[in-house]
């Protein structure tokens, strides 16, 4: 089937796509340099910068959560691709303007990952103010950290870093609320039906008419496990185990739990997932004390869904209780 | 192709995604009786409550929409089917408890209308201060307003309709602000890929692979326009000039616009739409004063977009921009 996006020329896809994100939100962001997602209304001066940097095509992360409380710059790559080190270090150079120190945010994937530690060095070697955090949290990586992926983890860790950040924290303390929050959570995919690349028009990854793949990666990289397609409630009990086993947690732990929509999986089924682990929670004395559905990160319109869960302490939940008000996401 | 939904029994679909929404949403919204979703903390009494009225399958419309600055009652129908009259009056009812008026806004569409007005009689008969508007404001029904179906533009009406109630207006306030909305919007729809209906698994409908429609209906109803796929800017300027010219829109105007995703467009397409749409009112000299870009009410994973126009004075601008707190819309 050919593909059907309402697209213009494939290279400009990511030009287009922000210069429409910031025409639509006026009043929250702006381009600054190639390619870099600003905010409108810079924070005032002695508080910490986060930056972040990542592959377009996932809307509305990354660029979609630049704003008060959370994200000060985003650094956004072409479809599916890492922006590079030479833009990365512009979007550090212009947080840490004026002396101003920086947290760069990286989910875990190869091109990301090497984009960012060459544009670290480089902005230490400039005396500029900035640390770093990675984050993978998604268990399909098997027991070895470097191998766990950046899923939708990314969001939390912008929200509670972004809020210390938004409270005057230092760049320490943003960075141990960062780790912290980073240390506490793990996620997992699903994916069902596959995508177009925008660019190329070229499905992403093959499956089964009748089958589900858990543990895929964002591009449609491999998971651990294909199988026949499940109902939502067992799909549901399969993921909320794994993730509870592989972060210990304990009855009467309180634990935060986000489902995010791939793309054409509809809002419907996330809530009935949710449903379904609220539930289990239940029955398992776990406590469910904070929790998101929606779209955070999507694979064009690929059909699946993660789900993260968090254990939480009484700092991180009045930190993801803060107010943000970037495009894409907005808390009172 | 099977259908690839995470769901479980076709048949408690509503039920289940409904407990999914309260559960996920709990400072939010409670359900209150069947299916009928309302917020969790209740409106201090004197001031008007809004009840809306509609089909399930269209997440996050209707029912995400409740909560402060919008909806007091949403009652929800079975997949793409309206709710019926007696469970309508039964959250009229629950709206115009204790003596309370309340507003009903009703989409334009044959199976709600039908419920609406049926409930709005038993209700009037039993004293109950209720009044009702009809949102009809898509522009492919033709010149007249019946045959006109109600889209996204059910978005606009509850927040400014929700913002005066809030601000403690009277019902026929309330009711003159909705009205003044609703005739000053108009909307129009793009389909590119059909949907599955959840509990058949059947299409919605069938277009060819080369082929998209201009003014289908949120459920699969014919449009006006089969024509061969145009890029994003070539469809956004067909519409938008559509529009324009029904609207009657001149030079120096003021308006809003929204773009409503259908479920598997992807936010990156909807954002590239809403650029072509910024320039060409720029170089038409009509004001964008403000703008929407998201999923307000999508058909599945049904690919294509609304847009949406309206003129707005300082008052509408005033009211879409206080705030809001419903599950699926926060506003600061």
């Amino acid at each position: 089937m050919r593909m059907k996006k309402f697209i213009n020329e494939p290279t400009n896809l990511v030009g287009e796509l922000l210069e429409g994100m910031v025409l639509a939100f006026p009043d929250k962001v702006q381009l600054s340099g190639r390619n870099i997602v600003a905010r409108a209304w810079p924070k005032e001066s002695g508080k910490v910068r986060l930056v972040t940097l990542g592959g377009s095509g996932h809307e509305p992360g990354l660029s979609g959560f630049v704003g008060e409380g959370m994200l000060d710059y985003s650094v956004a790559g072409g479809i599916f691709a890492a922006p590079g080190a030479p833009r990365c270090l512009e979007g550090i150079r212009s947080a840490c303007a004026e002396g101003a120190s920086a947290l760069l945010i990286v989910l875990n994937h190869a091109g990301d990952v090497l984009s960012g530690n060459i544009a670290m060095e480089m902005a230490l070697r400039e005396g500029l103010k900035i640390k770093m955090i990675i984050t993978h949290e998604d268990i399909a990586g098997g027991p070895n950290l470097e191998d766990r992926r950046g899923l939708v983890g990314f969001f939390p860790v912008y929200k509670v870093a972004g809020a210390a950040a938004e409270q005057g924290a230092s760049l320490d303390a943003c960075l141990e609320i960062a780790e912290r929050m980073e240390r506490n959570m793990r996620s997992l995919a699903v994916a069902v039906n596959t995508a177009t690349h925008p660019s190329t028009g070229q499905p992403i990854f093959e499956l089964g008419d009748d089958e589900m793949e858990i543990g895929m990666g964002q591009h449609g990289e491999a998971g651990t496990g294909r199988m026949k397609l499940k109902s939502a409630d067992e799909t549901a009990e399969i993921m909320l185990n794994m993730l509870l086993s592989d972060l210990q947690v304990a009855t009467g732990e309180e634990i935060l739990v986000l489902i995010n929509g791939a793309g054409a999986t509809t809002l419907m089924e996330l809530l009935i997932v949710f449903r379904r682990v609220a539930q289990v929670l239940t029955a398992k004395k776990i406590k469910l004390i904070r929790s998101a559905v929606g779209e955070f990160i999507t694979t064009q319109e690929q059909a699946g869904f993660q789900m993260l869960i968090a254990r939480m302490d009484p700092e991180l939940i009045e930190l993801w209780d803060a107010p943000a008000d970037a495009p894409f996401f907005v808390k009172r």
